[in-house]
Parts: structure tokens; C-alpha cells; sequence
């Protein structure tokens, strides 16, 4: 069967069920959102972003991405043996999804952003996007966002729940 | 282990990561769409909504949209052995989310939704968002989009590929 694997089914005509057959995981917007708003461009960076993603995941999502032409691959301007990710212009246009999903999270979900940051976020929208695209075309811009830490009391990885335990033991 | 698989890691305190790791699927922003849009709100409407969603699959994402407090069940008005699921606050909310996957869809993709609609929608987000909301607060409103047919030269199932067949033996 060839490429029987690759094709997916497109299971409506529906623009939401085909946008969420491109993108609709649990990495692929925040591969996006760190291409986005943290100007992160290298494997690397996308791994130590925070979230905990397995390397074989992170490659297969970036070669999902780029099939579905959100990403591309270009010379690092001053290394050109280094490879950068970028945004292409379908790329970008997912701003308005990224800024919703995160004005979502922060209204519902115990989070580490900032309130006051978010809902100036939420009452700017338009100005906020406009930012975001702006940054993108400028090619290297500084980060538009910060990561944000984790909320206080939120589920910890075995890691953290393990130097817990340790540090009790010698109190 | 309690709850062990239940309970996922937080993956970092970025409201971004913290919206996927509820909705960040192939297939519950799909539920909460009929649910918004299209006035299902039974397991047997979304079953048939043109997805091709396996029962199971529904199943376990009804469950956990039901645990995210994304959706809620209620009785039906008319027959109360009947129960309907319904969108909490929580869940109308994502209607910014579900519009900006249908306008990206749209534009980058090749979808079964009227351009104009779309446009439409695009150019007046606001009054659109305003109208789901207050559709959802009159509890049994009409639907506000139909399903979209999908677009010609899709990729079909092999259900249809299998029927197309018979069909061309028997001509």
C-alpha cells in the first residue's frame, strides 16, 4: 500500500475536523507556539522548552508540521551548516488559534501566567496578533513571551514529587 | 496506584499546554462543535455527525470532557429517562478556539465550507461569537451551522472506496 500510512483520512468537509487532523494533538501548537512568541528555531530548543517531549515525538510532529507546510526549514543565517525552523505564512496565521487557547487556559485551568498579562492579552487581541506577525516577518525577533512557571500545587512529575519526599526525610 | 492514569503531568505552567492537555485531541473539539453549533447532544448524534469517531473513542472523550467540566449531562425535557450533554460556561468559552480552527481550515486548506460563509464569519467574529453564545443560553436553539459536505477529490474510507467500486463493476 503505498503511502497508505501517510494519508490520512479527511473525515468531513468540516474546516474544524480538517484543521484538527493537521494540528489537533497535544504538541504540535506548542512547537508552534515556541516558533511563535519565544523565538525558539532549533530541535533543541523545542526539546528543553519545558514540556517534557520525547526527541521521536518532537521529529515526527516537526515532519508532520512541515508536510502540512506550517513549518519550514532554512540556513541558519551565520552557521550555514545549522538547520532553523520557521514559520511559514500558514504558519503564522495559527496566531489567533495559539492566543485563544492560551486566553482559555488562563480563564479555566490553574496556570502560571500572570492574570494581568492575559487579560491585557485578551483586551488586545488584534494589537496582539499584529505584534506576533510583525515579529515573524522581522525574521529574528526577541521573545514576544516568556515561559511561564509552573502553577504552585500542580501535579508535579516523579522527579520533583522524588526530591520532595528526600527533602522531608531531612528536615 | 489511585488515579494513576487518570491524573496527567502538567507539562509546564503555560496556558497554552495546560488548554491541549484537555482538548488537545483529534476529536473533542469536534463533540464540543456539534455540541456548539450544530445542536446535537446525544451519543448517537455525535456518533453520526460525518466524523467516523469509533464508539469507544467517543466514549472515553465524553468522559474526559465530562471531567474537565468542558461538558455536563442533564436530563431531557421531554423524556427523562433520556440524558443529554450539554456545554458548561466552561465549555461555550472554547467558541473563540472552535472559530479560529474553521477560519484557518478555510483559508489553508481545501474544505467543504461556502468561501463566503467563511469570510463571513472571518470579517465578524465578534457578532458571531456573540450569537453561539446566546444560542447556548436558550438551552435548545437551532443549529447555527450545518455539516459541510466534504470537498471534491477528498481521500474517502474504504467504505466508499469499496461501495464506488461495486458500483463501477456493475455499470
Amino acid at each position: 500500500m503505498v503511502g497508505g500510512r501517510q494519508q490520512r483520512r479527511t473525515r468531513s468537509g468540516c474546516p474544524v475536523s480538517i484543521s484538527l487532523e493537521k494540528i489537533g494533538d497535544r504538541w504540535s501548537l506548542l512547537i508552534v507556539r515556541d516558533l511563535m512568541v519565544r523565538g525558539y528555531h532549533s530541535f533543541k530548543q523545542f526539546q528543553e522548552s519545558g514540556e517534557g517531549i520525547a526527541s521521536n515525538v518532537l521529529a515526527a510532529r516537526l515532519k508532520r508540521l512541515r508536510a502540512a507546510g506550517i513549518i519550514s526549514i532554512e540556513n541558519d543565517s551565520l552557521d550555514g551548516r545549522k538547520l532553523n525552523y520557521r514559520l511559514t505564512e500558514k504558519g503564522i496565521d495559527l496566531a489567533p488559534v495559539v492566543l485563544e487557547l492560551l486566553v482559555w487556559g488562563a480563564k479555566h485551568e490553574e496556570t502560571g501566567a500572570p492574570c494581568d498579562v492575559i487579560v491585557r492579552m485578551a483586551q488586545n487581541r488584534e494589537q496582539v496578533l499584529a505584534e506576533v506577525r510583525r515579529g515573524w516577518g522581522k525574521r529574528d525577533p526577541p521573545p514576544f513571551l516568556p515561559p511561564f512557571q509552573p502553577p504552585l500545587g500542580h501535579v508535579e512529575g516523579r522527579k520533583t514529587r522524588a526530591i520532595e519526599r528526600q527533602k522531608r526525610k531531612q528536615r
